[in-house]
């Protein structure tokens, strides 16, 4: 494990296979081509033939052709955090290198150990929890809290004026009765950004510092207050939170909320020596909130190659991982030119 | 160099020296109170009965005492990067762990050779050109261009109201004719900011994106017209520049510009997939900039110690240390509190 100085650079392309085609599989893709180093040796679906349909000059196979996992180094997991990686997350650890963007915070303890036991037994590595929150959010806090001992880290989400929409929540309203589709966006409360940024490093409650905005189709002749009362009185959801509702048609919705725009805000504002104000933060906005995810995904397989490559295993974070093996660019050229 | 699960967490505090007393070195005592995982054993000065005016309980011995190293972990060099660190930074290298803050980017490939080689040589691991920029900035540089890739990334200084205090800028104003004390700030240009914001990658020149604000004391009789003239004609430092000159008293400048206030902003604004707008911004401010760069260096001086404990050598960067090294806290409390 000596010399740093040639361990950051990886002697050929990582080969990627992605694991579901979803939104965020579909970013990987366009993600892998932006990068000159990394290829999509094969997709796996539960859907091939969909898939197949929107894909060309790449491999699709069904979801458990583990044989196609040889043709790659990383198998990137695209699935979801509440039925897909829980299963397939050990699957595919036990098989080859993994990286994926597990966001179940309650759970992901358990999902760190039990990809940490399947990895290390198989001599696989498995980056778990990637992207952008968790993941660089995650480091953030981390360093912020490294560099500013004892100050608080704050996150906020949807600063911008279209706010941040919020898949979970736009679900949850789907479940009310007469409601035929919906979307939520999370909205920022600027006078609480603001009281972090003043050093007061406030004890803010979860509705003091973001509000929910809800775009919602109504069946026909469904009864719009009672859909609105049942919105902002659902447990966890809404409850804590001041709500507004905006009932609008099917066609206002598709043609003015198709998209997945998220924005999030990480601040920590302590002091050094006598009380000498000091303010970190970190603040990323995306038109398509799964392609982000899927660009830091890519990275992060980039780095699992190189991790792979030292004979390491076990579970990795980003918190585990050195910056320079997320870069395409060398370690000389990193300290030459971003230095 | 298995077993990443308890990698992260160090078994005892991380003793450092600190070499070097000045404004950097001040802060670094400050920066130690405030990590109860980090003791002061030792301060090496240059001028060993002035600090010891100024410090009680932690002993101070002369610049060249070198056995007082074997009392610590970790030396944190706080020399400058012009005269000490390139005589310094190999002599400490020879001896023991070191981090410093070395930022003559010019020199910093043959720098980080020759720590390098004498590090390997020893033995040693030298952390080298940490604290905010070079270090938190240059690796949110890194990590903006590996999630968006061909994304150019831009960093602003001085965007508070009130600039940034550059002390080279101040020390080049004091070498003209008349001149008795100087102290210069400074300033983003906003609308600058706003064009990379708006995602247009636009070519800069430094006089777009800078402009700097001077606050002169005028020997008596001096002819300010003429050391106007110098300071905004001064190559490199302000004739690419927007610059303005005021002439203030002695008093004035004591009262009013005694800090060290500092602040930037990384940003890379790039697209995902078909063009999806994806912004990346990382800032700090600073009251005191020493003392920022002391507090990170504390955290890096952590790092150096468990990398040391693993055995590793040579020099590294920000860009070779896994987040969760920097953090006091152990890897499992980091993914329970802040993935």
């Amino acid at each position: 494990m000596d010399g740093n100085t040639e361990r950051a650079s990886t002697s050929r392309a990582t080969r990627i296979v992605v694991v579901g085609y979803g939104n965020v599989g579909r970013g990987v893709l366009r993600a892998a081509e932006r990068n000159g180093d990394v290829e999509v040796a094969v997709i796996l679906s539960r859907s091939p033939e969909r898939a197949r349909s929107e894909v060309e000059h790449i491999p699709v196979r069904p979801l458990d052709d583990v044989d196609a996992l040889r043709e790659a180094d990383v198998a990137v997991l695209c699935g979801g955090s509440k039925n897909d990686l829980p299963v397939q997350g050990p699957e595919f650890a036990a098989l080859t290198h993994t990286v994926d963007s597990y966001d179940n915070h309650s759970e992901v303890m358990a999902y760190c150990s039990r990809m940490d036991e399947v990895a290390k037994e198989a001599g696989t590595v498995a980056l778990i929890s990637t992207g952008w929150d968790p993941g660089t959010f995650s480091m953030e806090r981390v360093l912020a809290n490294a560099f500013l001992p004892g100050t608080a880290t704050y996150g906020f989400y949807g600063q911008s004026q279209r706010g941040g929409l919020s898949m979970g929540h736009s679900d949850a309203i789907r479940t009310l009765e007469g409601v035929r589709d919906a979307r939520q966006y999370t909205h920022a409360i600027p006078e609480a950004i603001e009281a972090v940024r003043a050093g007061e490093n406030p004890d803010l409650s979860p509705g003091e510092m973001h509000w929910r905005e809800c775009f919602v189709v109504a069946e026909d002749g469904a009864d719009r207050d009672a859909i609105a009362e049942g919105i902002k009185t659902m447990p966890g959801y809404f409850a804590p939170y001041r709500t507004e509702v905006h009932f609008v048609t099917q066609e206002e919705l598709d043609a003015r909320h198709s998209g997945f725009p998220h924005d999030g805000l990480v601040i920590a504002c302590g002091t050094t020596g006598d009380g000498n104000r000091a303010l970190i933060e970190y603040r990323s906005a995306w038109d398509s909130n799964p392609e982000a995810t899927a660009s830091i995904l890519v990275a992060h397989a980039r780095a699992v190659h190189r991790l792979a490559g030292e004979g390491r295993s076990g579970a990795f974070t980003i918190y585990d991982v050195p910056p320079a093996y997320l870069s395409p660019h060398s370690r000389e050229h990193l300290i030459e030119h971003f230095l």
